[in-house]
């Protein structure tokens, strides 16, 4: 049995400033949650239609469908809606390969990204300010559990950047090709915006400007999805410079 | 101003069997209609708050914002829509890369993969029956554009792969490392369902079974989605294969 205050609260978990102010976020769907609670984050209550081993009992509320129905943001609720405590970010480390967002705004593009991380081996996600919180029920959803397993940090993107001795790589329309480019085994690679693309600003920071060629002849074609340039690029920068 | 027959016929064609019927099919927004407009793509009616010039006025309908708003399916209607023709596919050129999906069900991932195609040169895309249809709105939507540059056949996959004398490649879980496979210029990349990857049936027809290395070492990290995996190993392909 739910009741109307954590209806309440947890709708309120659908806003960034509620997720903030409370430090805390939704995981809907048992295959998520399960990832959730067998990771290091910390549980703070699971709504479920059915028990689910793993989670302790006192903090388990067996609810009906209906409820869950209440609770959810999904059109078809999946058994279960778990309230997550949001963990500090850990300590970015800049010896590795590390992926930097300026202001991507689509949350299915930052949950592609995280799984992209994830499966490139790439443990820290740098994000500016003004990127889409992965917090987002959207962008926990399209993470698929991968976000248990990428520390995103949240930064004034210029100023971490200015204090970085790596090189940084950004993503570019014109640029070096990509292919043709000698890339390092640590570094940050920035993808910018949507529909801006890196700005100026962080384009003053970025040391050598990428690309990924053309292949087809249209000068009509739009430019790649930014998860789709994140794919490419960790793929060209995992192939090259990792022992396979 | 647009009629009571018009809106029904219109809103029809948000389903693949009266798009069949009808052999018609919409495209939203003035960026994405000029672009059909400036394509081999035959206007059937253009119904718009402002004419665009490039569209005969015969075949333009004026209506207001809140007829728009009547045969949209965004949110946000864009100024306007354009009812298209669909063509007869044209004949997939086996001497080229060919890229091939066997049921892949997402709109988005459609789209996003006809995008890839485009920005990689590949002119064919061949599609299983039960592949979502390309002239879903929401598929039009996800190519910006790059349908007009894409031809894409509906076919029996399983005979049509059994009449190729080029290579078929296939994308699995486990197969030939995609960075250490000596990959040819022409031939056809299948990739297979958002949920079950490629059917048995169809596997029955791959000569090569390629697969994108892991580079993160958890087991629990999900496959990369159909789309990343398209742009990643379409990647490969065209780096290696084509003088830059």
């Amino acid at each position: 049995m739910v009741t109307k205050q954590e209806i309440k609260l947890i709708k309120s978990l659908n806003q960034k400033k509620h997720r903030q102010q409370l430090g805390l976020f939704t995981v809907e769907g048992i295959k998520g949650i399960r990832e959730f609670l067998n990771s290091d984050f910390e549980l703070e209550t699971l709504y479920t239609t059915k028990p689910i081993f793993e989670a302790p009992h006192d903090q388990t509320v067996i609810i009906s469908e209906n409820e869950l129905s209440k609770l959810s943001t999904l059109k078809n609720p999946n058994t279960a809606l778990a309230v997550f405590k949001i963990p500090k970010p850990l300590k970015v480390d800049t010896d590795c390969l590390i992926v930097a967002l300026d202001d991507v705004r689509d949350p299915g593009n930052l949950g592609t990204i995280i799984r992209l991380c994830d499966w490139y081996g790439v443990k820290d996600l740098v994000c500016s300010i003004n990127t889409v919180d992965c917090y987002n029920s959207k962008v926990v959803q399209a993470t698929m559990g991968s976000l248990t397993r990428v520390n995103v940090a949240y930064v004034d993107l210029l100023d971490f950047l200015s204090h970085q001795k790596t090189t940084v790589f950004g993503t570019y329309m014109v640029g070096e090709n990509v292919y043709q480019t000698d890339l390092t085994k640590e570094g940050i690679v920035v993808l910018g915006n949507e529909a801006n693309g890196i700005s100026a600003e962080i384009t003053s920071m970025i040391d050598r400007k990428i690309t990924i060629p053309q292949f087809g002849n249209s000068k009509d074609t739009e430019s790649l999805n930014v998860a789709n340039a994140t794919a490419i690029v960790l793929s060209e920068f995992r192939r090259r410079t990792i022992e396979m």
